[in-house]
């Protein structure tokens, strides 16, 4: 076969994807951070940044974006409704969403990012990544403090919250921007949310318990694994064809099956973990891939340390202020604030999505991926030295994404 | 989104792919058939064929192949050097395997296929399915039966040959039909499976031990997982530079991991068997979606008749004879030569990269599946019917492949 053949095959590209993955396995470990950052800064350097190994082609657009998809659905299978049920934490995520997206569209315009640019941006801004967050406060040992619960409840309806506000900027920047058309987008992206979640909880769910029972699943428990995976896709393609995003649909079809026990066909929710360990690490080296930093100029630098700046404050202020009106002490509401800080797999997912509808620039991609880097970094640094300082306990980890 | 746009979406092609593998477990399970058998009949109804709902199209062609690979790998996983050592079971694969070869290649031509479309329809012709006879013996109570171990121990020889099968076919209709090329084509596969096969035990193999026993692993147990994955993608693609069929680097990589005992990294089997099931059964529909029997003819029909029996046939006769010449019973090699008949993936692969490469043409490919599909279905009845008649008793499953 010619080497050009062979340079451009799926199975060359499968696995340089899964190679350049791995090494970002194995540099996370050796500086002690998340696997994400890893694979993520991976990508960046086999990508066109610098060595130009592997480049962002339809093939590996297709399977981030089966990843992206798979990610979110084992989010979903992770969301707890009695964890989201208190006002107060209600609150603490719904500033801690609008006080960021606002500044981030603000400064994308100080900036002179044009409307549909500077949206995004700010919506990029508003999604906390539970996983950081989560695992620092297992290693400390801190999961059952007040702080830690506030956090995460938080944190999930942040997901939700973070999508709605995806869905709504991509009705601002497709349409006219009148008040009705955007009381519309909301409305849509609302009743899509419950009727969704309405359908997932009356029919999808009990279907899958149906199936769980039958002897069809006696004879062939992966049955039950193929029909989760299914929901998943039909949902994200339902939510993409009302014009929302295909990952606030399997988000959903998760959020469908999340605490289900069944008998046979449990092994549905490890077959999706595995789908997401190969899957999700396409994704995520795939969003260093798409950077060039080569194109990288000073003037993004400066934005990108602004944004960070900004990302962290408008978490710190808007989910902190709000936890001390709603009545903690303030060391509790500043560890609310800071956990909530980290931008993970939504903020990158939305940013992706702004870049492949031509809304955001190349340098703007970039920008919000390198933001997100970098409060995943800072964040847990801050957690042990600043706001947990008595010291650490080890304890086992929970919600562990890669 | 406008309906053109979702119909060719990803999120829709694999969420209804996966809706047509589900309808065939369900209908596997009404007819007690092999789950393979309901899905390619379904991939058949909603294909071009009846219903038209899904076509073959590059998504579908890139998911079936990274099926085919992951399928393979899975086969490779299960291998077991010590099972294949005594020489009668070599014969006895060897014989099964020249015999269908030289007949399928006969029968074509009878039939006025051209040169290229007759080599591959005899290389269909070569690999026994392991799964629906190890299956059977194992619903019957026979597995430690003499004539069971020969079987399986013959079946999984078979494999390997089946793909040298493969490998050499390629070479024949690729260049010129010199015996020199042909033995250059041979030496190439040979050497291939061998060097292929030492550098996986001996540095493949260790270094997947060294992971899982490295801190990597011990913080991150899915690097394992995706290093094998990796692997697995590599090979094939190794196989494709060098002119192979992706799926034999695949199976050899599987083959370097066969029997391995990893103390963390344990997941990389499971997880290997999930993706397998998601993409394996995207395969199987696919192979139901690209024939189209509205173009199918009496005198393809009348093909595809006597194909089957020379298939059965020929293993009959080629196994059969071989194992009493070996030293069987009489009734034992009858069931020997019956329990080698059933043809699945490897077939339908071979099927599929004839077609792909318009070597062979739709009616061909047509037969050949549908071949495939009848002799998995005969098979089951003839073992159970007539060659062990005393009797059933349950017993656990093994080696099932869907």
């Amino acid at each position: 076969m010619p080497i050009s053949e062979i340079l451009t095959s799926t199975t060359f590209q499968m696995s340089l994807l899964l190679f350049v993955a791995l090494a970002g396995y194995l540099i996370s470990h050796r500086i002690n951070q998340s696997a994400i950052i890893g694979i993520i800064v991976m990508g960046i350097i086999f990508g066109p940044s610098l060595l130009n190994w592997i480049t962002y082609t339809d093939f590996v657009e297709t399977m981030a974006h089966i990843g992206a998809i798979v990610l979110l659905f084992t989010v979903g299978l992770e969301f707890q409704i009695k964890e989201i049920t208190k006002v107060k934490y209600l609150l603490i995520a719904l500033i801690g969403v609008l006080v960021p997206w606002g500044a981030g569209y603000l400064i994308a315009g100080a900036f002179d990012f044009d409307f549909k640019a500077a949206v995004f941006i700010g919506t990029a801004l508003t999604a906390t990544s539970i996983a950081i967050t989560a695992n620092v406060l297992s290693e400390m040992g801190k999961l059952q403090t007040e702080a830690a619960k506030a956090i995460i409840a938080a944190a999930v309806i942040d997901d939700i919250l973070g999508l709605m506000a995806l869905s709504v900027s991509e009705g601002i920047v497709s349409g006219d921007i009148s008040t009705v058309s955007l009381l519309i987008t909301l409305g849509k992206a609302t009743a899509f949310v419950i009727i969704g979640g309405l359908v997932g909880q009356f029919i999808f769910r009990r279907l899958i318990c149906r199936l769980d029972d039958s002897k069809v699943c006696h004879m062939y428990p992966e049955s039950v694994f193929i029909y989760a995976i299914m929901i998943a896709f039909f949902y994200a393609m339902a939510a993409e064809a009302v014009g929302l995003s295909a990952i606030v649909g399997s988000f959903l079809a998760g959020a469908s099956f999340a605490g289900i026990k069944l008998e046979k066909g449990y092994i549905f929710r490890e077959g999706a973990h595995h789908l997401q360990i190969i899957f999700g690490a396409i994704f995520f080296t795939s969003l260093g891939v798409i950077i060039n930093l080569r194109e990288f100029s000073l003037s993004l630098l400066v934005f990108t340390l602004v944004l960070t700046v900004v990302a962290l404050l408008t978490k710190l202020v808007g989910c902190g202020v709000t936890a001390k009106l709603s009545g903690y002490s303030w060391k509790d509401s500043v560890a609310i604030g800071t956990g909530m800080a980290p931008r993970g797999e939504v903020a990158m997912i939305i940013a992706l999505i702004g870049l492949s509808q031509g809304l955001v620039t190349q340098g703007a991609y970039t920008s919000v991926i390198l933001m997100s880097l970098i409060t995943t970094i800072i964040v847990p640094i801050l957690l042990k030295t600043l706001v947990f300082k008595e010291g650490r306990q080890p304890s086992l980890k929970k919600h562990k994404i890669l």
